[in-house]
């Protein structure tokens, strides 16, 4: 394993193997590299990077896609020979005023024919907060939007997944925080049309994280990895490679796998001290961490 | 309302008060002040200042405690007319070894014994982290630790008050992160015995918050108050006095009191900008936000 050092360094292997662990990864192929972890980058030189070090699939962020443009990042991709496995982000529903809420579904729309476009299974929601003292009230213009582009994402053939995040970003992203939560919502709609997003930093604290997972079974629509450095100092900025924090990686894969979801797995880390690094290393590290400890 | 100014300055009202938020409060008769509200101040000042501005209970630390001495300060508060809603903090059960987690029940004996000296109706539970990806292993060692402590407490004549703490905490401080994960674990118990306190930070953003709340019932052993800050910057430290946060302060204390709650209320805010105020006006404006918006 490659020592990071510094604020990276703190690798250790997980005292207590269980039964329940995955199996370790063989290779990479189930690999996607989230834009978001190469944040500095450009969409071109992340495709060109990603070709070179053999990962094999990719998701992409639209103010990347904004720079590079849908139809050029498609031809690059079939280029390069990269998969999609999912278009970030759509959502961001809740809103004060109802012509504000339109716009934000209209937009949603315009997500949901990028994905379309580029070959992507998943448009990932980031739900949107609720700033104003009435949660209550976000989390209902939240179902009133994924009702409004459900029907529109199924004619495209893009699948919208609900990625609940963690409650520390209730007030700013999220209003959804629990996959129980996405799945409720979730549930009103076909499987195939409306599924949830599981990315280890938002659940790995859940006390019903095993049984909600089982219970998502075939709604499960993305599985995402990275880590939780501890201690935590911003916690929006806090994760970390994979294998550098607390996060039991391998037992909630196990809980994954177990549901029956065996689709892409995205490495997803916002990250300053990773942004910083050498593209090639980073996206190099990124494979290594994913086979050795995910 | 006092105008803090910067970092406290963003005072708005709810514009979405509701039927089911609770009556405003009429006075300051069931506030007590958490130490850790003013945690650069020494014990005895901030005994004298509560009885200055006619605040009438209070919430004592530990580590505050060990500097005044339990029987001194005892006798401080009988002086100055004050009741002691709490005791912070027992817990912190999970740890490597068998000795040290035979140690750390040894010291929730002396917390209960500090409590019980103080008259303390409660001891507030921080139940300890889950720091070596084993968060499940962790919360097993929480429930053990609850067990052997538990008959103690009652012989005593103290409560213990588990407080779930906020998912972000989950790492670092406790792997009770749910006020449904904490009672199903008081739920073992006599309800005199073992109680859930329910901190406004920590159960805001809950999905399941008023039904969880409701099923609490009698259970609940302790509401705290203070609000969260927008943007976050260190989750630990972004605690704000009410009023200045997102939190839907009435929202949460109608479903406390549908609920059957009417005890103490305490303010327990964790953020340098309070600490660095003044004593005496911390207190008032305390006391003054506590009425106005709590």
């Amino acid at each position: 394993m490659t020592d990071l050092g510094g604020a990276l360094g703190r690798v250790k292997l997980a005292s207590t193997a269980s039964p329940a662990d995955a199996a370790p990864l063989r290779d990479a192929a189930r690999l996607s590299f989230n834009q978001a972890t190469a944040e500095r980058a450009s969409l071109p030189d992340v495709i060109e990077a990603c070709a070179r070090a053999g990962v094999p699939g990719i998701s992409l962020w639209r103010h990347k896609l904004a720079e590079t443009g849908v139809e050029r990042t498609a031809k690059l991709l079939r280029d390069a020979g990269l998969w999609v496995s999912s278009v970030c982000r759509g959502g961001m529903f809740p809103a004060l005023t109802a012509a504000e809420r339109a716009a934000r579904i209209d937009d949603n729309r315009r997500a949901i024919d990028d994905a379309a476009t580029l070959g992507a299974e998943v448009l990932v929601l980031v739900c949107g907060a609720a700033p104003d003292r009435d949660i209550g009230a976000a989390r209902s213009m939240v179902a009133d939007g994924i009702a409004a582009i459900a029907p529109y994402a199924a004619e495209c053939g893009v699948r919208l997944g609900i990625e609940p995040l963690h409650p520390a970003f209730a007030a700013e992203r999220s209003c959804i925080t629990t996959m129980r939560e996405a799945r409720l919502i979730a549930a009103q709609y076909d499987a195939s049309n409306v599924g949830v997003v599981v990315d280890v930093y938002h659940v790995w604290w859940d006390p019903e994280r095993a049984e909600e997972i089982a219970r998502l079974g075939d709604r499960i629509a993305g599985y995402h990895v990275n880590d939780w450095l501890v201690p935590v100092k911003n916690v929006l900025m806090n994760r970390g490679m994979m294998g550098d924090g607390v996060i039991e990686l391998r037992r909630i894969r196990g809980e994954i796998e177990r549901a029956g979801y065996m689709g892409p797995i995205e490495v997803e880390i916002f990250n300053e001290s990773i942004w910083e690094r050498p593209l090639d290393e980073l996206v190099r590290l990124t494979k290594e961490r994913f086979v050795e400890v995910s």
